[in-house]
């Protein structure tokens, strides 16, 4: 819920917001967006256009592992 | 690998497949479709529309439940 409040509170002042998540972290961003575009149904905030990707990072053993990554937009309607 | 397989299997004779995924399982979901668009970048299979949702399912204590949902399109370019 801290990820929401923050979400909400940033929707405040700006147009749309960005949820950036990577690794196992991912199902959280889009809890995030569903959380949001539900919860503010009457005050218009829609899913914009998601993207994803990968990443190349390390690991601890030094080998080079490709992590998945979406980025969520949540905007004014 | 088997549902990377499987949707290569299906790219085959489709010009497009959905990955879909319910929870937990979402991180998976990107993965998969990560993983077809980077080792097939020859190939020409590309990300397509990506959507996110939320159904209501019924948990363990009789309780309704928001559980996200994510449909991503892995298509020819």
């Amino acid at each position: 819920m801290a990820y929401v409040t923050s979400s909400l509170i940033q929707l405040a002042n700006l147009s749309a917001v960005r949820i950036k998540a990577r690794g196992m972290s991912i199902g959280r961003a889009v809890d995030v967006a569903q959380i949001i575009s539900r919860k503010t149904e009457n005050a218009g905030y829609i899913i914009g256009e998601i993207k994803i990707d990968s990443e190349v990072l390390e690991s601890k053993d030094g080998k080079s592992r490709n992590v998945s990554t979406i980025d969520i937009e949540v905007k004014r309607k």
